[in-house]
């Protein structure tokens, strides 16, 4: 299990060979004994393998070519409409319509999903999360059909691995773990921190080959800019809205 | 790994030995080793187990007992602290005060909590995680004095476990997983899945105690309140807004 846990990649080259049943199976199980607020299960995956309809996801998903080429797209969503209907079947009254409750629903899908990952990894299978699925919501709402309270957190493509990557980069262990209270950064501590990622010789090209001056302009400049991130942030408090999750009026 | 993926219990009664520092390592290795968006590792994670600090997240966790009989309360945080102080001091202009980027930066932390509750378990360590981290996240940020853009979204208990639960019930796979797309819930639908939930002698007996007609009625009336959660959101938000990631100017 620990070789499983450190031993991830992420997978964006995959064979053709389908995902067994009995694969799946296992993955959906796993994914079903997270930790789950309350017992309540406040989440659904959709699993899609329909050629049409992941054609509509990868172009929602900025065309990134493994959403074709993988087998399988799941997609993990917060999910209080089926308990919510529960609760109105039972004579209940449920109040599930605000933000914390978008937010436990969330917590529910990530630790389903981390745990489907981890079982996929485990059986041979890989798998690479993709962002885009909280960009683009409103799309993945629509092509996947998603009613009112249901709004997806987390997607990831599933196959057979057809490339073998190198394990990732990672930030040290001091860099991201605190004791007792949050210790907050000082220079010479960033400095340490980042400096064996600035060091490598894939940094040194990418900085060349956007002609900036750092690692962290390369992030700032190209892949996460605020133009983006704030209007991604609107698109998401929109869908919030619109899918039932931001009624607050003060009772 | 399957088999711990699929043994999960959440662990309620602890014994007094403490975590060894090279269990701790291995799962705080295991948490940095989970997918991170665009590998930037936006969160943070702060290990707790001087008794007087525990004892204050034991008031804001609503007194649950747990906390103080762990030997080790682990909390997980969006962080886009640190990201943005290196980015500052590389000469970039960060983005990341927006509602976009606590998002990502949850999801890189629970992805983090679950890679690291499964390590915890795999090394016959016993775990519980504390919804009411969400609930309370005004207090933990006082507590732990997390800064600007960190904001508390996962907490766990982890140590020996005292006690072996039973494994506990979850819905059907058909009642979570959907084929290609979302399908709504039609009522014979819903009465199947949550049929077995409940018809266990357990929920007969809860029913009985709270002196109500339904298992639904429980979560709202007693467990999961519209009041609670409404009230909850509200001070949810707040937090938002005061860590500094709702800025949106509409630049």
């Amino acid at each position: 299990m620990i070789e499983t846990l450190l031993n991830h990649r992420s997978i964006r080259k995959f064979k053709q060979a389908p995902v067994e049943q009995e694969k799946l199976k296992r993955i959906m199980e796993a994914a079903s004994r997270a930790s789950t607020t309350g017992n309540m299960q406040v989440y659904s995956i959709v699993v899609t393998s329909d050629e049409e309809i992941k054609r509509q996801l990868w172009e929602s998903h900025f065309r990134q070519d493994m959403v074709l080429q993988a087998p399988l797209h799941l997609t993990f969503c917060a999910d209080f409409n089926r308990f919510t209907k529960w609760c109105r079947q039972r004579g209940a009254d449920p109040g599930y319509d605000n933000f914390l409750s978008f937010l436990t629903g969330a917590i529910d899908a990530l630790l389903a999903a981390q745990n489907a990952a981890l079982a996929a990894e485990d059986q041979g299978l890989g798998i690479c999360y993709l962002g885009t699925v909280t960009w683009m919501a409103h799309r993945f709402i629509e092509i996947l059909e998603l009613p009112q309270l249901v709004v997806p957190v987390a997607a990831f493509v599933l196959g057979y691995p057809d490339e073998q990557p190198d394990l990732t980069d990672r930030l040290p262990l001091e860099g991201i773990v605190h004791n007792e209270k949050y210790q907050d950064y000082q220079p010479t501590r960033i400095d340490q921190i980042y400096q064996p990622q600035e060091a490598l010789p894939s940094t040194a090209n990418l900085i060349i080959e956007n002609d900036l001056e750092s690692l962290a302009q390369i992030f700032t400049e190209k892949r996460y800019t605020r133009k983006d991130n704030r209007q991604f942030s609107r698109l998401f408090l929109e869908v919030l809205e619109k899918q039932g999750f931001m009624v607050n009026d003060g009772e």
